[in-house]
């Protein structure tokens, strides 16, 4: 029986097609797949928690392999770290069960999506922030954020021709949001974090989320039509997909 | 008699070779000085109120220079900002007297310096911080920020065959500090951050100040060390030249 390695790790998403591995452009998975390939001595699959999208960061994705090498924990640690480049770092790797997989066994995830609004973006801030320059009602997305919570059909904030559903053993596009919170810090310009965790995530859908809490906070819709919106479960009547840039995978349970 | 125009500005410095135009590399000052002569038709010198090493990032630099165009202050304001790639952003644009000059009027700079101690960086927060995997010792650093204040001869901290002295009216390597303080964040990595204000600094000087103030924190040299570095003048005996990642000029004072 092979181990079963789970390694929680940190990624800037910024020069990355996302996660999955592709023919021609870097990904994390890719990337770390090659690293353990080389520490282990032959090809392996790194199940991923999920797939992030191009340019969304993490700072505690999870990811688990199977293999037969005598490697301990720590080695694995310490051997990646040194190989990989400083924009995905392992944070801590685990021995489970033979039968554990990072995604089948996800419990629930925590989103988190940080925003600027107004004034100028700093440009050392501008890779993890999605900048609004309007000022925005906090109040209203405050009272969505209540609408989430709970278990709905998603289908609105699905990205469109998304295969999730095949994925996810028939529940189609119903999943339970935990908590969906807002923090307001100050300055200018004014920070904004959305804290969003659930059971599971479709394609998209927290970057759908935001784009369409956007279109209340900016005045474009108000609280009745979001709601309406996640009624209907037609992904043209949401807002738009937010940048990439603002969206960090923050934590896995399981 | 030309107008006189001085820019606040920000930017990130990951991917520059620091503020003064070269050659062959691109540059803060190259940039904007490229971006203003299409706007004011006709080439122009933009004057820093230092040069920035490569790599390191300014929250508040400044920069002067003279024109004919009949460009009103808002006018350069968006004009840059929406010409200017957003690792650089143009944050107040300024008339001034027609004898000012951004560097020559300068009255004091802030610089932070911001560290990450122990544990695993953040990739997300890699540009701008330099990590220091071993704990470090606050008090003693602190004591050391407390000889820096006032006004010393700080040829010890001065960048090795610097011409400095040439630029300076003769002051030579004397400098006044203001302020030497050293804020400790929470979590872990430890955020730690450096803030330093004087009437001028001299090459490399802050991340000298920081290199030799790591050897204190580190306990590879003590405070009367730190103290005798000082004193010595000599730059072999202050410790190395830490990361320009981890440097942010923050404000110019005039």
């Amino acid at each position: 029986m092979k181990r079963n390695i789970l390694l929680r790790l940190a990624f800037d998403g910024t020069g990355y097609a996302g996660w999955q591995r592709q023919k021609d452009r870097p990904t994390i998975q890719a990337i770390i797949e090659d690293k353990l390939a080389i520490m282990t001595n032959g090809p392996l699959i790194l199940h991923g928690v999920g797939r992030t999208d191009a340019g969304v960061h993490a700072l505690g994705m999870t990811a688990s392999f199977a293999t037969d090498a005598d490697i301990p924990c720590g080695g694995f640690l310490h051997g990646l770290n040194s190989m990989l480049p400083e924009a995905i770092r392992i944070l801590a790797v685990e021995e489970k069960e033979p039968e554990f997989h990072a995604r089948i066994n996800a419990r629930g995830k925590v989103y988190v999506y940080q925003l600027l609004v107004g004034g100028i973006c700093p440009p050392t801030q501008r890779l993890y922030h999605h900048h609004v320059k309007h000022a925005l009602r906090i109040a209203p997305m405050r009272e969505c954020l209540t609408i989430l919570a709970g278990r709905h059909d998603f289908a609105c904030f699905e990205a469109t021709g998304s295969r999730d559903r095949n994925y996810t053993g028939g529940r189609g596009a119903v999943r339970t949001i935990f908590t969906a919170e807002l923090t307001v810090g100050a300055g200018e310009p004014l920070p904004l974090s959305f804290t969003i965790s659930g059971d599971g995530f479709l394609r998209h859908m927290v970057r759908n989320i935001i784009g369409t809490l956007l279109e209340v906070g900016s005045g474009r819709m108000s609280v009745g039509g979001f709601r309406a919106v996640l009624a209907g479960k037609d992904r043209t009547a949401a807002g738009p997909t937010a940048p990439a840039r603002g969206l960090f995978l923050k934590e896995v349970f399981y």
